[in-house]
C-alpha cells in the first residue's frame, strides 16, 4: 500500500475528490436499486440529481424543425469536414457570438456579454476548476457562503490545491449571506494564515434555490473591494427561475457600480441545468480581467467542447424566437413542478426554504430528526434512503452548519414518478406521528417500521400498472454515481 | 504589473504554456497571410499543422449512409433525451467498447483492450495532463526523448508542476534511443535532487515519424521497472502507419514480457490524429494499473468528451468493414503523399530521415545553415517563414540537440498545395546554389533574395487559374495558433 502510494501522485492517493460522502452514498443507492414503475416499483427513487428533464420536449422539436444543424445527415454534411476539424481554443465564432447572446437574454435582456471573454470550459466542472487555477496558487482560499455543493471540494480544489474556506449561514435569515459572516470567515482564514483569493457564490444558489439581491450583490462587491479579493460568480442555474421576479446576475450590478474593479469579477456558466443538456459538457467562463481570458483561453485547450456540439448548439440559441419560448416554457414547467411538490409536503406539515429557482427544494425535516445533531440528520437520512428509498441529499454534505436539512430534488423525473415520492413521504410522516403516540416501548419494534411501505405499496401500485406511463425509466436510466455534475 | 501578478496565480503568471515559441510564432505568420490558390497565392503555406485530412471523404461516406448515427434528424432524434443528459464519467458503454475495438484493430488485431480500463480525457492534451496528475507531484520529473512535441511543456507540466527531463538523442544513430542515454538523463536528474516518476514516450514519434521496434520498447520496460518508474506511452500516431512492417505497441510487449509490472504501463491515444478528427476531443488514457484507472475516470470530470459525439463515433467505431477499408486506405493515402513529398525534396538533395509513419517529416537542412547552432538553425527558418513563405517548425521548437532540422507536415493540404510548397522549396534551393556560386561580395543582396520568388509565382500561377480546386481554403481555415493538439 506504502509503496502503491509513492507510486501515484498525492492527488490520485488524497481524498479530496470528495466522493466518500453521504451525497454520492445517495446515489450508490439508486444506483443497485433504481425504482421503476412497473418492473421495480419499490425501487429507490432519485431525488439527488439535480437534472432539468421538463423542457428536452422543446428541444427535441426545434431538432426534428432543424436537420440543417447537424454535421451528420445529407443536411448538414457539407459542414462536417470544416468542424470536425476545427479545434480553436478560442471556440467556432457563432459558437462565442451564441452563447453571449443567450447568456443576455437569460439575465433578461437588461445586461450584454462581449463573445470576446467567452471562454470555454469542459462543462462548469472544468470551468470552475480553470478560473480557480487562474487565480489562486495551491494552499491558497476561496470563501464560499455554506450550505453550498458538495462536489465544490473536487471542482475547486482537487487538483488545484486550493482550500474552500466555508462562510456559515443558517436559517436565523433565511441562509442569507451576511457581511458580518464573511468578514469573520475572512478574518478567521488570515489568523490561520491562510491566504484568501477571492469569494464563489452560487446564484441562484445550490441546494438553497434562492437568489441574491441587488443590494446584497453591492455589498459582496464592496466586500472583495475592499480585501482586494476576487468574485466568482457561478450562475449555472440563472435561467431555472420560476418566481415572479427577475434574477440579477453580478454582471448587472457590474455596470451599475463604477468604482469597482472588473479584474476581480468573473462568471461561470453552462448550459446543464438551464437547458438540461449535462451530456454536452458547455462550461463558460466569462471574466472581466483580460489576463484571466488570455490565460484561461490557453487552458481551455484541457476541456473544450466537442465542435459537432459547438455547431449544433450555435444554430439552436441563435434562434430566437426559440430561445424566448424555451425560456418561458421552462420558467413555467419548473414553476408549476415546485407547486405541487412543495404544497404536496406542506399537506404532512413539511416546509421548504421560500425559493424561487433551481431544480431542488431545501426541505425541514428538524421536528423528524431525534437528537439535533449531525447524527441524528444522518440517522433519518439513512431511513430515508434505505426504507422510504428516496435519495435526497442530507444537508452536511452541503457543509450546512445546521442539522435537518435536505435537498430534494424535483425535475428530473416525470409527473407520476413525482407523484410516487409525494405518496412516500406522506407514508413516512403518517407512520412517525403514529409511532409518536404509541407508548415509547414500542416505537422501536422492527415490524412497526416497515409497516407504512406494504400500505403504501397497495395504495398506488395499481394505478401505476392502469395509466400508460412513456418510457419513464429513460429518465434516469445512468449510474448517477459517476455524473458529472449535479 | 506587480500587483497583477499577485492577483493571478503563479499557473497563470509564468510562461510554462511554452507557446512563446517559434513553433507558435511560425504559425502566427500562417495566420497574418495564409495561402490561397487564387486569392492569397503569395500567402504563406501551412506545413506546421499535423493534421490529416487526407481521409475525411471515407468518413463523410459513412456518415451519409448512416443518418441514424446523428441524434440530431429524424432518424436519430429518439435517442436526443438520452444522450444529452448522459453524463458519466465512463463514458457510454457503446463508446469505450467501440474505442477499445478500434484500439485493438489499429494495431493489426494483434491485441486487445478492456473497455473497463477506457478513461476518457479532453483530447490527447487532456489526457496527457491527466496521466501525469496521477502519477507525479509538483516538482517530479518525467524524462522525455528528443526531440518532442513542443506543446508537452503545457500538457505535461503548465497546471501539473511536473518537470520534462530530455533524453537527448541525435542523427548520429536516427535519433534513436539508447539505454545509456537514458540512464545518463536518469542519473543527472537523481544528481540534481530531481525525483524521476516516469518516462513519456511518443510511438510513433512526433516529431521523427519513427517508430520504436519490440527490442527497443523491450529495452525501455526493462528500464522502467528497474528503477520502479512508470512508462506513458503515446501512440495517437498508430494508425498514420505507411511503411511494410507492423507498427509495434507497448500493449503487445506487455502481453509477451511477463515480468514486468503492469501498475506502471499506461497507454495515451486520441482520435484527432487517426481519424483526423481533432474537433471531436477524443482523448484517451487507457491503463495497466486499477487505482490509476479509478482516479482517472474521477479527474475526467474535467474533460468529458461530449455525448452527442461519443454516440456518433460508438456507432461509427462499430462498424468493423469501415473501419477495415478506412484504416487500408488512410495507410495508402498517406503513403502516396509521403512518397510524393520526399521525392520532390530528393530531386534537390533535401533528406528527410527514413521514417513510415506520422504525418510529417523530419528534414535535413543542415547544409543550408550558415553555420552549425541554434542560431543558424534560426536564421533559416526565419528565411523560410518569412520569404518561402512555409510554415515549417525548426527542431530547436522540439529540444532537438542538433541544429539544421525541420518539422514540415504533409497531410492537411490537398495535392495541388503541396505542389505549389515543393515548388517554392525548389525555387529557394536553386536559388541558395547559385548564390553559392557568386562572388562572396554579392551574396548578401537583398534584391537578390528575392528574386526566386518572382520566377515562382510565374510558373505556377497559371496552372492554379486554369485548375478546378475543390475549395481548398477549408483545408486550413482556423486560426491555427491556437489549435489544441499538434
Amino acid at each position: 500500500m506504502e509503496r502503491q502510494h509513492q507510486l501515484l501522485s498525492k492527488i490520485a492517493t488524497n481524498d479530496r475528490h470528495g466522493e466518500n460522502s453521504p451525497y454520492f452514498d445517495g446515489w450508490k443507492a439508486y444506483d443497485k436499486n433504481p425504482f421503476h414503475p412497473t418492473d421495480n416499483p419499490d425501487g429507490v427513487i432519485q431525488m439527488g440529481l439535480a437534472e432539468n428533464q421538463l423542457s428536452v420536449g422543446s428541444i427535441i422539436d426545434w431538432i426534428e424543425k432543424h436537420p440543417e444543424a447537424s454535421i451528420c445527415n445529407p443536411e448538414g454534411v457539407h459542414m462536417f469536414k470544416d468542424i470536425a476539424n476545427f479545434q480553436d481554443y478560442h471556440g467556432l465564432p457563432e459558437f462565442r457570438q451564441a452563447i453571449a447572446k443567450f447568456m443576455g437574454r437569460v439575465r433578461g435582456g437588461r445586461v450584454t456579454f462581449d463573445p470576446d471573454r467567452i471562454v470555454m470550459g469542459g462543462g462548469a466542472t472544468g470551468a470552475n476548476e480553470l478560473i480557480m487555477f487562474c487565480l489562486a496558487d495551491p494552499g491558497d482560499a476561496f470563501l464560499v457562503p455554506s450550505p453550498y455543493y458538495p462536489a465544490f471540494y473536487r471542482d475547486l480544489g482537487w487538483r488545484t490545491g486550493v482550500q474552500i474556506v466555508p462562510v456559515d449561514c443558517d436559517s436565523s435569515n433565511n441562509f442569507q449571506i451576511t457581511k458580518g459572516a464573511l468578514e469573520a470567515a475572512y478574518d478567521k482564514a488570515r489568523q490561520d494564515g491562510i491566504n484568501v483569493k477571492g469569494l464563489t457564490i452560487t446564484n441562484p444558489s445550490n441546494p438553497l434555490g434562492t437568489t441574491l439581491d441587488r443590494e446584497t450583490l453591492k455589498s459582496l462587491l464592496s466586500f472583495i473591494n475592499e480585501k482586494h479579493i476576487h468574485i466568482v460568480c457561478d450562475e449555472i442555474y440563472a435561467a431555472t427561475i420560476f418566481g415572479s421576479e427577475n434574477f440579477v446576475s453580478i454582471s448587472e450590478v457590474v455596470e451599475e457600480v463604477m468604482d469597482c474593479n472588473r479584474d476581480l469579477i468573473h462568471i461561470v456558466y453552462s448550459l446543464s441545468k438551464d437547458m438540461g443538456l449535462p451530456g454536452f459538457r458547455v462550461g463558460i467562463v466569462y471574466s472581466y480581467n483580460d489576463a484571466v481570458v488570455n490565460c484561461g483561453r490557453k487552458m481551455s485547450s484541457f476541456g473544450l467542447v466537442s465542435s459537432q456540439t459547438q455547431y449544433l448548439l450555435a444554430s439552436m440559441l441563435s434562434d430566437e424566437e426559440f430561445v424566448d419560448d424555451f425560456l418561458a416554457g421552462s420558467s413555467k414547467r419548473l414553476k408549476k413542478r415546485h407547486g405541487i411538490f412543495t404544497k404536496g409536503l406542506e399537506q404532512i406539515g413539511i416546509s421548504c426554504l421560500e425559493s424561487k429557482a433551481g431544480l431542488f427544494v431545501w426541505m425541514n425535516l428538524r421536528h423528524l430528526l431525534k437528537e439535533q445533531t449531525n447524527d441524528g440528520e444522518m440517522e433519518l437520512w439513512r431511513v430515508i434512503v434505505n426504507d422510504v428509498k428516496l435519495n435526497v441529499s442530507p444537508g452536511s454534505s452541503f457543509h450546512c452548519v445546521e442539522p435537518g436539512w435536505f435537498r430534494v430534488c424535483f425535475a428530473n423525473m416525470d409527473d407520476e414518478t413525482l407523484d410516487v415520492a409525494l405518496k412516500r413521504i406522506h407514508a413516512f410522516v403518517g407512520e412517525q406521528k403514529e409511532r409518536e403516540t404509541l407508548p415509547t416501548k414500542t416505537k422501536d419494534m422492527p415490524s412497526k417500521t416497515k409497516c407504512w411501505k406494504k400500505n403504501l405499496r397497495l395504495s398506488f401500485s395499481s394505478r401505476i400498472f392502469e395509466e400508460g406511463i412513456g418510457s419513464p425509466i429513460a429518465m434516469s436510466p445512468h449510474s448517477p454515481l459517476v455524473r458529472a455534475r449535479t
